[in-house]
């Protein structure tokens, strides 16, 4: 048979978690918390199985839980999303984000992101016919550069993609990013892609510029979001799509014939728990501890930084050390030293090489303190 | 924008399911069950969860949960797939079938597929660019004619689509008809999806003729199940895809993008109940007795049955009721009597209308008694 995605091989997350247990290396890796989520939530999943919610949830996802979701978008950025024709849970942030392209591009539309970039978008794109314009951040600030995207856009563009807090460098798009972003949509006609998946994990009290602050931009922007980047369970796969009504419904027609529809009992326990909207409070505190933990544990060591902005990565610049490139050296890390990171040319545009190591920092005080140790000593 | 599915509407599990609650009806419509699944499995969810394994499974699946698949098909149908490389875990069998299209249909090509089809794998093939080309199973036996199959097979054909046993007849392939699918798809190259998310709901000690037994076939074959048929948990969303190498390597490009993994302590938890090997017996005679109890139930009825031979369906004819459309029908009897069901036609080829309602017998026997007291009294 001939290959839909010829030039995809297996993620860098699964070779380098795969990587990380064969050499037993502390694995900083692929993006998941080592600790538990709330026991209060294990405790209303549980419950709900106990109650019988082990059948079909409704396709677009458990009502409650979808007015729990409009209700929070809503309080933070003053917008309204109809929880029955605007909002549809998904297995994951990353289901969404394929059934959002699935839903939209046609052969031969023009996708415009930003690299370095996470890794489902480009081939979600070139699995559905669309071509990939890539338009390179450059760090150290990674700030995205506005004449070149309108320079970028062509009569067949038909998206742009973002992802902001950005995986893997951490930036964060400003207020002004977000108008530049929205003006360039209107003017062009463009449909918006805006993956918030690590919305609710920003530092130094910054705000989230989600695209449902911006009514003209929210117009256009299929937003899709994460519960288990914010909850601490990605083993979950449980995310959502916000959109307007008529790209809502274009979605939930792939939607249905993808998944149809989600674990039921999972919404019902986070229908529940959000019932506390205080549960989304504190977690960017949370992690920004984390963020300065490990940056002062890494005080003296020849890796060098930029503190992330939001998200729960950090990236590390090894020019210091080694001139090597960035997968080879993530390799030697991982056997040599016994710590997984993500090498971060691989997001890039024709792989180039900032030789900088994505590390995540969702781990506890103990894993940081092993890790940076080890790279302390190198 | 352009809708990728124009002729798409909200599927008909969607609307009956719906409508049943709008009007209080008993939900014969929609397939699931209406009582608990094992207490024993949700206990082991729940100690999954607490135990931790609430980050993500790896990319294809927990590879104890894919052994205990491998063990089972080479139990029952005496054939190897490798759990390294030939089974993935997937969000339902839905995603499986989704997938297995998305990763080998190219613009253009032919799929055939039997009429009355469950309804999500025409839209997933036109998604795909490709065309469904039906082959109409007709009543009451609703048995497949070979001959029109292989007349219908052009240069163009890429994939045969089936589903034994058959929803919603209730019809099994017989080992003769799997031999004939296996002459045809290797005279002609042919890629085949077989959907057995019944496999263990079959009836009078017939055998499932899985695609697996058939070594020609299996070497072409994309087989999808479904964990929530089989243990009444369909509000997981929990089933798997087995292939051979080949297809299975193309299946996990597009699986890795669109969903990357599935739900973490639901796999835990089916891996360490699966070690017992004898939660599979006695599925069949389960529903053979509610299929049983229905049917005598519905005795002096004025709908007409041919018994199910499988699936958790039965057909019933209404033709000696009235002429009416079986779509105006399925909603009267909602509306008036209490009773949803599903209608046929939506399944067939031009909606060809054969005057029969499907309903679902996974139910306790009160629902089965009380929806049969009304069925009878029309
Ligand atoms: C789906 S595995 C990758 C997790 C993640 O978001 C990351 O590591 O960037
Ligand atoms: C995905 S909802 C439909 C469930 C089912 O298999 C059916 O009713 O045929």
């Amino acid at each position: 048979i001939t290959s839909k995605l010829p030039n995809n091989t297996t993620t860098i997350f699964t070779t380098m978690s795969l990587m990380a247990a064969k050499y037993n290396a502390i694995n900083l890796s692929q993006g998941f918390p080592n600790f538990n989520c709330d026991p209060k939530l294990l405790v209303l999943v549980s419950k709900a199985m106990e109650e019988g919610h082990n059948q079909y949830a409704p396709m677009p996802g458990d009502i409650l839980l979808r007015e729990r979701i409009s209700q929070k978008i809503e309080t933070l950025h003053g917008a309204f999303y109809n929880p029955e024709t605007q909002i549809t849970i998904t297995a994951g942030a990353t289901q969404a984000i394929f059934t959002a392209i699935a839903a939209t591009i046609h052969k031969g539309d023009e996708v415009i992101l930003f690299t370095p970039a996470y890794d489902c978008y480009a081939p979600s794109v070139t699995l559905f016919g669309g071509k990939v314009v890539p338009v390179q951040l450059q760090p150290p600030s990674y700030s995205p550069d506005w004449m070149t995207v309108r320079n970028s856009v062509s009569e067949k563009t038909k998206m742009i993609i973002i992802n902001s807090p950005h995986n893997p460098s951490g930036m964060l798009f400003s207020e002004n990013d977000m108008l530049q972003l929205q003006e360039i949509a209107e003017k062009n006609n463009l449909l918006v892609l805006s993956d918030e998946v690590y919305e609710h994990i920003i530092f130094e009290d910054a705000t989230h510029q989600s695209a449902a602050r911006f009514s003209a931009l929210a117009k256009r922007t299929f937003i899709t979001a994460s519960f288990g980047k914010t909850f601490h369970a990605t083993g979950w796969k449980m995310g959502y799509c916000a959109a307007p009504e008529n790209l809502m419904a274009e979605f939930r027609k792939v939607h249905q014939y993808n998944v149809f529809s989600v674990n039921n009992p999972i919404q019902k326990a986070l229908a529940t728990y959000l019932k506390d909207a205080s549960h989304y409070n504190g977690l960017g505190a949370f992690y920004q501890q984390k963020r300065d933990y490990l940056i002062a544990l890494l005080k003296g060591s020849r890796f060098k930084l930029q503190p992330s902005k939001g998200t729960y990565f950090q990236l590390l610049d090894y020019t210091e050390i080694t001139q090597e490139a960035d997968v080879s050296f993530a390799e030697r890390l991982t056997k040599e030293y016994g710590v997984a990171t993500i090498p971060t040319s691989v997001f890039n545009t024709e792989n180039k090489d900032f030789k900088q190591l994505r590390v995540c920092f969702a781990k506890t005080e103990e894993t940081l303190e092993k890790a940076a140790e080890i790279l302390k000593s190198i």
